[in-house]
This record gives structure tokens, sequence and C-alpha cells, in this order.
């Protein structure tokens, strides 16, 4: 038996038969795949889904459903947010930072309304309300939530500040699933052939031309024929460790990978047809420190007792530069006037206490005249609302002068610091795979982490941004697959 | 005319003829390129070495000419250092960081010594004696200087240390361009056939292997059979913004480049053959703030007045560190007893001064208590010997206390901050170009900058670290590609 590999494409030519014969081939059912299928599917074309697990899901399922959304919607406006396309575009541009793609930037931010509006037509309910704080997400059914670092220093200086984390109708936490549970309901009504299962292995070519690819199921081959294209929708390459050595190795810091077999065959499969895989070295990560919400209101030093980053910024830029200090660890400092016991799972430990910040910094072994030093500076400021180092705003700056004291512990190894990629295959705005000339591989397509999009950039991460780049250009790919000629 | 294309190399059957035949096609005349045809026509293989530019150099000849040996060398020994391979190959894993490939530290480190003896045996003059104290290149002939982190922390911890840069004897900076003449002399000496003038265009397959390369020279396609491979020794991509802006994009922040003509070239053909390229969001840079070397003594902080880095690491350590820094730029603090106006090139200004630190403070701008409050504790501990935060170390931990008080501005813009790019093509021990799965392309072989190879990581590049990669994977590859059959 021939070994078939995802580093090499098969030839349409030495294809031995055709197993199953379909427009397009998608390969992952989370929320991408989803999302492709069903907008193929209403172009008129035949569509097989492909997925390595047993059921739809991927890592979107194991989310919180959270799509950030902005430029007015009905949950901004009902509580009284002024978002425009301009600030939202904006603000979408900050968040990729250095590896930012413009023009999938505008275009979301141009068609984000329209896209909610699709996705409740798909029947994905939205309660409608605005559920104000700082949240991970919500423990009710609200909608609307903050979930980025909009309100935050530098972010708010460019673009005006709005909540744009709009969660599906679900009580409590992990709306992911009945979220990728409608899509999956859609896809099936529209008509899309789902084999579960089902394993990519290698990508067949015809020429220059993606036209199929060989799928293992029940530990045989199987070659599908797809005469309009692919559409790859794998995700990241979060469980692949020897990709991540090569490159990604920063992640290794962290400890709680988030997916389901996030093992990067789709970027593999890009590259192997000369694909062009870019930013493979960002990620994502967060350790869940604002639950409760009375924490966000700490500060944050690093093992020389120093602060690092404005706090109130979104829970995940937060973490991403913490892991950039050195020595494995950082404090989360509170006072007795802000601190809850964290939650058990986020594995953060109380390191020091007392009713100074002289003794707490003694606890800890830092040098007299360190953290001490930075609280007291802190605080002083703080009392005048002001934060001249990082320019921390209103309401998470408060003075922490309440006795007595606490260091949180937030190791990088033993607190929960999950994580997932963020770098994958460039495409174009209709999901279409470029090569490293920048031309579009015919009859390949991608979206969401198997590709690098709107969140690209672990420093600049919000809540949401995942989703909203997988189901839009999910939607996109599956729509120009569809138009493509037989 | 058919464009042929780095992105896809060309099938044998569609060459339309040979316009030179040989053993081996090498790409590119710096060091790299220059020690491989060496080594290639060593042992025994004709040899075509082609070179974009006009004659031979390549980034190597801009460089100092200094090459990274440790284990025992002539002039460690008579200098009194004690240095085993068990220490440097130790240090060489270290300043790979998360990006190390252990198994060419591990070769690197027991063949250094015999390399050295080799690039005698070349011709290549060491003066062998040690210059003391911390220098960028010496101003005279000398030999062996400290030219990485070796006894800073955290690297002294773990490696013994020694100095370990060997620089050509030759007057003054600049050592590169006589280094690559000796090599190149030598290559000519040994009979390798030389085109300059000639521009790599894409890459000629033979089913899976390399067989040769397709070269621009006189506005003309050459075809060039090589019959036992072909050797890329590009360099890296330090002046292709496209491929920065893909793969390298936290490199925009410094202005720059140091390369002759480095545009990813090599990097591209292996990848249109499927090398795999790693590590690709590394690079290189510093900010050449010890010169004088007074100035080692200084203490750097950023725009928060916090320091960040144990400043008797190497230059390109700190100032990599400095890039990181939030706010565009860093200062070096200096009191009178350690203050010299920087050379002009350098970019540094005169940010601030003062009769105390807080003045100083003061004329930055910066709140009071933040800057003034980390001298007053660097200085309060430096007069013990001590550094508790970042643990610099004697000679360079003085107190800074000797007023006026001067803040040199590093700005990242506009001040000198070369950088070359540190990712490239994976390659085993022998210079075998590996694809993605990590096995050989039959005839691809590559060296030196191109390649992912000793300085791995930005963060821990130490000087002459590059050209020790450089000159020995590029005889490496050389040796290798020779050995196959035609």
């Amino acid at each position: 038996m021939p070994a078939y590999s995802h580093y090499q494409p098969l030839a349409l030519a030495n294809v031995p038969h055709w197993d199953f014969t379909t427009d397009v081939a998608i390969i992952g059912f989370g929320a991408t795949g989803a999302c492709a299928a069903i907008e193929a599917r209403k172009a008129g074309a035949a569509v097989m889904l492909f997925e390595r697990s047993s059921g739809s899901g991927g890592a979107s399922a194991l989310s919180g459903g959270e799509i950030y959304i902005g430029g007015g919607t009905d949950a901004q406006i009902a509580a009284g947010f002024t978002d425009t396309v301009e600030d939202f575009t904006a603000y979408l541009k900050l968040a990729g930072g250095p590896c930012v793609d413009e023009a999938k930037c505008e275009l979301y931010g141009r068609e984000a309304l329209a896209h909610y509006q699709w996705l409740k037509d798909q029947g994905v309910p939205y309660r409608g309300n605005y559920l104000p704080g700082k949240v991970i997400e919500p423990t009710d059914d609200s909608t609307l939530i903050w979930s980025g670092s909009e309100a935050a220093t530098p972010f708010r200086l460019t673009a005006r500040p709005a909540p744009r984390g709009h969660v599906i109708q679900h009580v409590g936490w992990g709306g992911g699933r009945p979220l990728v549970d409608i899509l999956e309901a859609r896809a099936r009504d529209a008509g899309a052939e789902i084999h579960v299962d089902a394993r990519a292995v290698a990508l067949i070519t015809d020429g220059d031309r993606v036209a199929g690819v060989v799928m293992r199921i029940d530990n045989r081959d199987r070659f599908v024929r797809a005469t309009r294209g692919v559409v790859l929708a794998t995700g990241g390459f979060v469980f692949n460790e020897a990709m991540r050595r090569k490159y990604c190795p920063e992640s290794f810091r962290v400890n709680s990978p988030i997916g389901d077999k996030d093992d990067g065959i789709g970027i593999e499969l890009g590259q192997s047809v000369g694909g062009d895989a870019i930013h493979m070295d960002q990620f994502f990560t967060t350790c869940p420190w604002t639950i409760p919400a009375d924490q966000a209101h700490g500060v944050f030093v690093n093992v020389a007792g120093q602060r690092f980053i404005n706090e109130d910024c979104y829970h995940g830029r937060v973490s991403r530069c913490a892991v950039d200090q050195p020595g494995g660890k950082v404090y989360l400092l509170l006072d007795s006037a802000h601190f809850s016991q964290p939650l058990d799972l986020a594995g953060i430990t109380i390191a020091g206490t007392g009713n100074t910040w002289e003794e707490v910094e003694g606890e800890l072994d830092m040098p007299a005249g360190t953290l001490s030093a930075t609280m007291a500076f802190y605080n002083r400021h703080a009392h005048q609302g002001r934060d001249p180092l990082f320019d921390k705003q209103a309401p998470m700056l408060v003075p922490l002068d309440q006795a007595p004291f606490v260091a949180l512990e937030c190791n990088f190894e033993t607190s929960y610091f999950s994580f997932f990629t963020l770098g994958g295959l460039k495409t174009g705005t209709a999901g279409e795979v470029l090569n490293r000339g920048g031309v579009p591989i015919p009859g390949l397509f991608a979206a969401g982490r198997c590709t690098s999009g709107l969140p690209a950039w672990g420093h600049g991460y919000s809540s949401g941004m995942s989703l909203a780049d997988c189901t839009f250009f999910g939607r996109q790919a599956g729509r120009a697959v569809a138009q493509l000629k037989n």
C-alpha cells in the first residue's frame, strides 16, 4: 500500500479510484467548517464535511460561544453604547499589532453587523442585554460583555471603547457547544454530507489545482474527489509538540493547551501544495485571574517587584505580557477589600501575606524597597485617580491599602495558563490559501485557526475574536469555493 | 520565455538545455559558500560557486571576522582561562534558548577546536593574545575577546565563563572582509569555478531530488546541472520586507539592517522543494552602546524608569531585551565617572542631565519616584557589591553616584539598532535540508543565515556565533554534498 503523506500531495493521475465525489470537501467540523458548509450548500454546491473526531465541535465547542462583533449592534445600542465601523475596525487593527491583516480587519469591520444577523438567522439566540463589569463569560445568559482591552490604554486612545463580546444565550459557561450544535443542525438541514472519524492524510492535486483529498476512514485510505475545491478548517497546532518546538517554542512556558486534536494538519496540508504559513510564533494565553471580578482591581508585579502592564487590559493581554516576564511567575497583589479566593482550577496559590506591603515583600523574599516601593507609588497616585506609569483606568484603578494584603502567585508551570496557537496559513479575504508569492492556490481555501486571521497577535487577543474569524471567514471560504467551476 | 520561480522548482524534464554541468552548485559566496566550496573540492567534487553580487563577501564581509570558539583554544589557555567542551556546549545551548538545536550545539562543541585549526590551516591569522575588557571588536589586532554573556547571569551559573570570541589578526574593525578574502583565495586555489553577478531563480528537481538550479546571468536564464547537489548559502532575509512582515514583524521596531542583498532567496528556494523554515520570527539586534567601554557600567531603564536586564550581558542581548520594552526607547544612565560621548554613528542623544537622579528624572518627564527610586535602590546595593534584582556582576556593577548625571536615549527608530534575521531552513548537522517531516531532501544542503543554526535565538545571540555557524556548517554541507553519488 502506498503511504500518503501530508507533506506531499498525491497527483490526481495516481489516485487508484474514487471513493467519494463531491463539489466541495471541507476538513474539520468546528464552527469554521460548519459555516463553510452552510454557505457552500446555499450557493448550490454539493458538500462533504469530514471530521476527525466522532462528532462536531473542535476547539469552537470548548469556547464560551462568544463572538467579537461591533459597529452598532442591537445589544450595543440598547445598552447605550455608540460604536461605529471606524472605531470597531481601528480596534481590530490595533489588536492585530505587528501581525495585522488590514484587509481582513476592514472587511470584517464593514460586514460584522450583517454577520451577526446571519448568525441569528441560523437560529443562534441572543438575549440582547448587556452585562456590566469584567467577566470572562457570563454565568447567566447575557449577551454583551467587555471582552477585550477596548477601555484600556493604548486601545482607548485610538478607538472609542465599546463592549463587543456577543455571547450566545446560554446559562453559564460553555456556550461554544450549543453554538456549534446550532451550526451543525443548519449544515445538516442544508444537505451537507457529514463523515466523522475521518482523518485527512494528503491533498490530491491536478497540476497546480487542489482536486481532492485522501481521508483515512475505518483504517482505510478513501479518495475524495472535490471538483470545486477543498476547505481546510482543522484548527491550530496546539497539540503538535514538534510543530510548537519548531515554530512557537515560547508556548512551552505555559501548560494547558486548549483544543480538540488540533495537530496542525491543515497547516501542513496547505504547505504541502505551496501554501504560506505566517506568524507561526504567535499564541494566545490566559490565566483566568479575573475570577472573581474583584481581583481585576489588583496589581501585577514580576519577580523584581515591578509592574509591567495596565491591569485593566483584557486578561489574555495581561497574561501574555506576564508570560514575557522573567522568573517563571508573576504575582497578583490585592488588599482585603479586593480579595476573594481564586477558583481551585486556576492553580493560583497565596505566596505571601502581610499587614503592610513591606511584610508581603519580605514573605516573597524580595529585597526591601522593591514591591513595597511599587505599591507605595501606585497607591499614592491611585488616590489621585492616576496611574502615571501604565495609565490604568477607573474603575479598576483603586488604592490597595486595606490591610491585610496578599500576593497571589500565578506560576506559568503550575497555574492554569491555557493557550492555543494563532499562526497559520496566509489566506485572502475570500479564504483562498495564498502561496509565498501571494498568489491563490487554485481549489484550496482555509479559515479559522489553521490560518492567521483576525486574532493574529497574542498580545492583542480579545475574547470572541477567534470565533468571529472562524465563523465569518469560514462563510467566506464556503461561498468562494462553491463559486468555482467544476 | 517561461518564467521560472523560486516558489516552484523546475522539473528536470522541462530543462531546455544545460549551460553548465558540475557536481556541486553552491549559491552564495560569503564565508558559508567559500567554506562549502573548499571542502567539496577537497572531497573531489567539481564545484561551481554562484554569487549574486560582483564579488565575494555577503554579510560575512561586513562583520568583524570574529568566530565563537571554545573548549580550550591556544589563546584561551595562554590567557589563563579554563574552558571545556562541556562548558562551551552548555553555553551554546543556553544561547539557543527555546530555539536551540541541541545536536548542532553538541557537534560544534566537540569539533570547534579542530575547526579553529582548520581556519588557521586555510591561512586565517590569529595573533593569539587576549584583550581584556568589554569591547565590540578589537581596535588593535588582538585575538581573544569576551563576545557574549558568558560571565553574566544566568549563563555563568550553568557554564563556567570564558571568553570565546576569536578575531582574525587585523588592525581595527572589519575583520570580516579579510577573512572572506582568505577563504575566497583557498576556494579558488582548490579549483572552485566562480560565477559572479549570478542570481538564483529556481531549483531544478529530478523527481524528489534536487538536481540543479536556474541562474540568472547577463539577463538570461542559465541552466546548471548539479549532479551531486546544491548548497544554499544565501544569507537571511533582512532585506526582504515582505518576508519580514509575514514572519518577523517585530524586526520593524528597529531600523538598520545588516547584510548584502539578503533577500531570503535561499529560504524560499528550500521551501519550494518542501524544506522546513523554522524560528522565522527570530532576529539579532544591537545598539553599540558599549562604545566606549566606560558606558558598560551604566544602567538601562525603560520609559517607566524600570531596569529590565543585568547590563553586563552581551550588548546584543541587552539591546534585544531593550527592544521588547514599551515606548519605543530606553535610557542608558551614567554618572560623570562613567560617561563619554557616544560615537556619532550610534545616533544616541542626551535626553536628560542633572546633579541628582531626581533632576534627570524630571528632565525626562518621568513621575517623581520612578527613575530616582530605581537608581537609589541600585546604588545602595552596588555599594555592597550586589544587584539583588538582576544579579549584574563586578566589574560592571558600580555605584553611579558621581554628579552630574546623564540619561542617554537609545531610540529604536533613530538610534543605530542594527539587525539581521536568524530564522531559516531546518537542517541536520551535515547541512542537509530537512522537510517538515524531518526527512532530508535529496541533493539539497544549506548553511549560514538561510538556516536556523547555532545563533537561533535573538535574546541569546553572542558575537561570533553566526560566523561560527557559517564556517563550520558550511564546511559540513560541502563535505556532505561532495560525498553523494553522481
